[in-house]
């Protein structure tokens, strides 16, 4: 049977470009001569290379006139990033349109407030990396016999592996990296050998690039020579190479004996994926995928009626502690890496369902050549297991009406390193939207040393798997009945009333109260803080009873502590202080986060806190909510090979609440009722 | 193809009464003729009556030295509650053995410490209802004018139907019960009609029972001739009854079309059940169901290895705020109803999947014949549709290692009332065990009255969904490599450290925080405190990297308030309090509530906290945790006409912690892998 249902062309004004709008912006730049920008995928940092090509989102309001007024279809553009090895600086252009003949306009200033960017905030590239090796190449020449002797390097044979630090440095300006080396085995992060070297790599000229420091089994040296003369002498700590089983394989140690249970449309999908828009019984939505940011989806529609205008992947961040340089000051924001960049291939039966619709993406970004990422998004309909409702009934009136909780999941995953990060949206047919992320892959790790124990756990012999806690940053800008919405919260009290059939008594009832939230910083919801139970974006329009029509915010998280707001570097995630955070939209607030947060992490140009700073009304205004999720991480043996899913995520439920006059899922076709025979 | 696993007789020890068990308990006290036993399924207050027989749990030293040792097989025994009616108290027996030729002991005293528990302790009984609903028959006659005019009364052909609430009175020996009165339409509990009446029937000779009081239309009269000649007189606010549509139906508005997805064991089903004993592919367990607090398994184990002697269901609790009389004291503690008493027969392809395993279960309480209830527990393996685990790498070593989560559901559904919950424990791959309940069904609700809206939403025309708690408390008696063992906290804490290259500069760094705690009361963790993010209940064994082997405790609650511990009722759901409690294993505390709880509320046979007021020692003790989930309940217009699951839960995940040396789960024949080609 085929599903009869009406595709809109509109949702292609939220659409990812296509391979032939990143050639043809690529070109149109490569052949402005006066940028004289590099063709070469490994450009060097003394080069000006074209980073990233990706969709410049639209204005709200003229997308909301396009979709709502039959306003004029929004220009579609591109945003553009130029690292300009030759200047020591970065550029950000809009490049459109894409229909027409482009131009490009440099938005620095205007989104930046500085005329350029400085070099060392950007992003290490390929051709960066490249450079990088080159210098390792020849540190290891250098190295070769206590490489040898400790970790078993044979050059062109058995390499040793790099992992990186972040930030690079401890001050604005640094591009100074810890790298911490692993054994040439997959699953590299899970085995350290205990060596460790800090790299200067501020300069765009490779070639003054410098070895600061080394570790070496615990014990640091200024440099090469030094270390190169005491093992020589024999007056330090050595390691003792020895051949160990992969304990990071993958493979499985059983033969696949039976089958687990599988999912299959006997009578047909009932979702339809056309162009970047997903329909699904009573929903509709467009979706694309940020190089950044990631996962989003637009234009939320539950029968019709828009009930978000944006849900998107923000950020993720992890904060480590160890007692090795590598780890010790580690902060990961991906985001400034690319999360949508690793949304790589799913794989059929295990990532998703086998029966799923799976998407192709497109991206610019670190290249020289638009990329074409086979089935990585997926999209199916996937039975929770347990009923979305169900009362049976054996007394007075006997019967029994249910429903089983079939829900729609929009899913991508993200590979970034060591990490694996499962990316769900999930829509429910009682009008529940789920954004919901897990973590599997490895974990990070270090080598043991003296005082690590304070830091993690020992999971493998000689392995510390390192504490560190997780943060997910989500943007949900819901559109109650329109875009002017209030802030509400709920909770309960507990309140000593008399009994009204005998005054005399007194109990102590619950009460529900009630509670509209009018400025941005009293919206601010830290972790730690008792925070009312409910909280909701509302219209002031009521639904059928007299309430005010919302959706509530559910959030779900086992997030461990922020980083303190003293550390120097805590403004590149001060969006992670909020549990929820609610702001007036503007398109000039777009992301949380940015690609520059992670390697300028001490004077940030994105710093979410400056967004409710001004502490504006959020009273009938468009309103964004902001939703931190994550966990505390403590690494265990079980994490060997690889974090389960199970217990490691977070999110938030998006639940209408007197939205509707009763629940809709009474109108779906799944609904199931028998009285007696 | 069929599944070779070799099942053990030994669950049985654990195996609830068979029909035949139930049977011969129930002749023998029904012979025993001092005792006086009505055989009468209905039998009245004034009659002796047999409530309840249910297996009694063999101690668990016993259990454990035949399941470890070889010792004997524990005698298998009924534990047995009388009414006794004509004398005005309550007693519980034990009989047995089941085996031989049966005796019966009275052990109220051993139990409860009072040769007698008192009468207005008791369940209402089907029989007392009978009773009631005598009663109620004869004051309708008295008032048919009113009720007919403002409710459509009309004597046997559309009634008023009732709702308790309780407790039923305001101190010990009170059984004055508020009933409400709602359509004669299925889901009454959404149809108040803005009548009740408070009905004392405290004595057990029925004649004696008296109406005191009367609520109609917000307007409280003190006898039925107060409320009859106002009403004749016209001095009263009247409602006047007018039909309405049925929105409480579950009658599917939309015919079915198109079909969810379906899951299918394609090669066969990868799990057994017989008798009381499932084993499903490391994990087996025996499981049963008492009809007082529903699902229980035993002797849990992983790869033949003991996690958990015990994990149950304990009581079902919810707190409500009203104006109204019949709720605005409304506390209900099922387990006193009976939880496991009301696992009806699932639904299969809603309730659980059409291929699951569904077994039958037989109780014996309220009723003169032992009961069947087919189909009661169903038993699936279940395709959670997000990987377990999975790792991709495109750099230095390419790969994919992953495996899709299948994971066994052991579920009952209990329909208390209005109310319907889910109860789930799920076996992972990864030697995870979650217990989870979702509550669904109808919300109580109440007439709209002056006053009422500090109360909850209204959800429809004059109806009122009264504000509520939820908790649920789960007993989990981990037995880690042993039944000796120790609890433990981590969680992590900033602290300033000097970076060990430069010492100059500082910074502040996630550090691991272990502490071990050593008495009951320490480790007793309120709602509201800030509890350590990870609870373990550990071995001083360790595993291979030296780490305490232990299992983590991950509560999932969205709890509202506990009840203030100044009210007169809070001793009786004291267990409430904590989200986790750990105490030294009792025999003798075998539940966190009890079958009087709710009708003597205000001076409890069973009150948790005396578990923990001795403050014992849980070090190198068998430990057992009482863990509380729950979540606040303010009802909206989506309750109408079922709660939907979604979000709607909470529970606890059982996490192995170091446990193991590395994840079992690399051991499943799921695994996937793939290099490049
Ligand atoms: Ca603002
Ligand atoms: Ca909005
Ligand atoms: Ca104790
Ligand atoms: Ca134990
Ligand atoms: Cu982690
Ligand atoms: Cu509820």
């Amino acid at each position: 049977e085929s599903l009869q249902v009406t595709h809109s062309d509109k949702s292609l004004v939220f659409a990812d470009l296509t391979a032939e709008e990143y050639k043809s912006v690529r070109d149109y730049m490569w052949a402005e001569e006066e940028l004289k920008i590099s063709h070469s995928l490994t450009a060097k940092t003394s080069e000006n290379f074209l980073f990233l090509i990706d969709l410049l989102l639209p204005r709200k309001a003229d997308v909301l006139r396009y979709l709502d007024s039959s306003g004029p279809k929004p220009a579609r553009e591109a945003s553009v990033v130029v690292f300009y090895g030759e200047h020591g600086y970065l550029k950000e252009y809009v490049v459109g349109p894409l229909s027409g003949r482009l131009q490009h306009r440099d938005v620095t200033q205007e989104k930046y407030n500085t005329s350029q960017l400085p070099f060392t905030a950007r992003t290490v590239t390929i051709g960066e990396y490249v450079q990088l090796f080159t210098l390792l190449n020849q540190v290891f020449k250098k190295l070769e016999k206590p490489l040898s002797e400790s970790f078993g390097y044979i050059p062109q044979k058995r390499q040793l592996l790099p992992f990186e630090g972040m930030p690079r440095g401890i001050k604005a300006g640094d591009r100074k990296t810890w790298i911490s080396f692993f054994r040439d085995y997959s699953g590299m992060y899970i085995h350290p050998v205990g060596f460790e070297m800090l790299i200067n790599h501020e300069s765009s000229n490779s070639s003054k690039w410098t070895v600061d420091r080394l570790l070496y089994n615990g014990q640091y040296f200024n440099t090469i020579n030094e270390f190169m003369s005491k093992y020589e002498a024999g007056g330090l700590k050595k390691i003792v190479y020895k051949e160990i089983p992969n304990h990071a394989s993958l493979k499985p140690r059983k033969k696949p004996s039976g089958l687990g249970p599988q999912q299959y449309y006997l009578k047909g999908k009932r979702f339809s994926v056309k162009n970047n828009q997903v329909i699904y019984l009573d929903w509709s939505f467009a979706f694309g995928l940020s190089s950044l940011t990631g996962m989003r989806v637009f234009d939320v529609r539950f029968k019709g009626e828009r009930i978000a205008y944006e849900l998107s992947v923000q950020e993720a961040m992890s904060v480590y502690g160890s007692v090795t340089p590598g780890m010790i000051l580690t902060k990961f924001l991906d985001s400034s890496i690319g999360i949508g960049r690793f949304a790589h291939e799913l794989v059929r039966g295990v990532d998703c369902p086998y029966a799923a619709t799976y998407v192709d993406t497109y991206r610019y970004i670190d290249t020289n050549v638009a990329q074409r990422f086979r089935n990585s998004i997926c999209v199916f309909e996937h039975d929770i297991g347990r009923p979305l409702r169900r009362h049976f009934s054996d007394f007075f009136h006997n019967g029994y009406g249910g429903m089983a909780n079939s829900a729609l999941v929009f899913r991508t995953i993200t590979a970034i390193g060591n990490y694996d990060y499962i990316w769900d949206f999930i829509f429910y047919q009682s009008g529940s939207v789920e954004a919901r992320v897990h973590a599997t892959g490895y974990i990070s790790s270090s080598f043991t040393d003296d005082g690590n124990l304070q830091y993690g756990h020992q999971v493998a012999k000689n392995v510390l798997g390192n504490i560190h806690t997780h943060f997910i940053n989500f943007k949900v800008d819901l559109d109650i009945v329109g875009v002017k919405n209030i802030f509400q919260t709920k909770d309960m009290v507990y309140k000593e009333v008399p009994l009204p059939w005998m005054p005399s008594e007194k109990a102590k009832i619950p009460q529900l109260v009630e509670k509209q939230i009018k400025t941005e910083q009293e919206a601010a919801m830290r972790h730690g803080a008792k925070t009312p139970r409910y909280l909701h974006i509302a219209s002031n329009q009521t639904n059928r009873w007299g309430h005010h029509r919302s959706y509530r915010l559910q959030v779900v998280s086992f997030a461990g502590d922020h980083l303190p707001e003293s550390e120097s570097t805590e403004r590149s995630m001060s969006w992670a202080r909020y549990k929820v955070a609610i702001t007036k939209h503007k398109d000039a607030e777009q992301t949380s986060s940015s690609l520059y947060s992670q390697n300028y992490m001490w004077s940030p140009f994105v710093d979410f806190s400056k967004y409710i700073e001004d502490n504006e009304t959020i009273v009938n205004e468009d309103l964004v909510a902001w939703v931190t999720a994550g966990f505390l991480h403590i690494p265990h043996a079980e994490d060997i090979p690889n974090t389960v899913t199970v217990g490691n995520g977070g999110g938030v439920i998006l639940r209408p609440h007197n939205y509707f006059n009763e629940d809709p899922s009474i109108n779906s076709p799944d609904g199931v009722y028998f009285g007696p025979g």
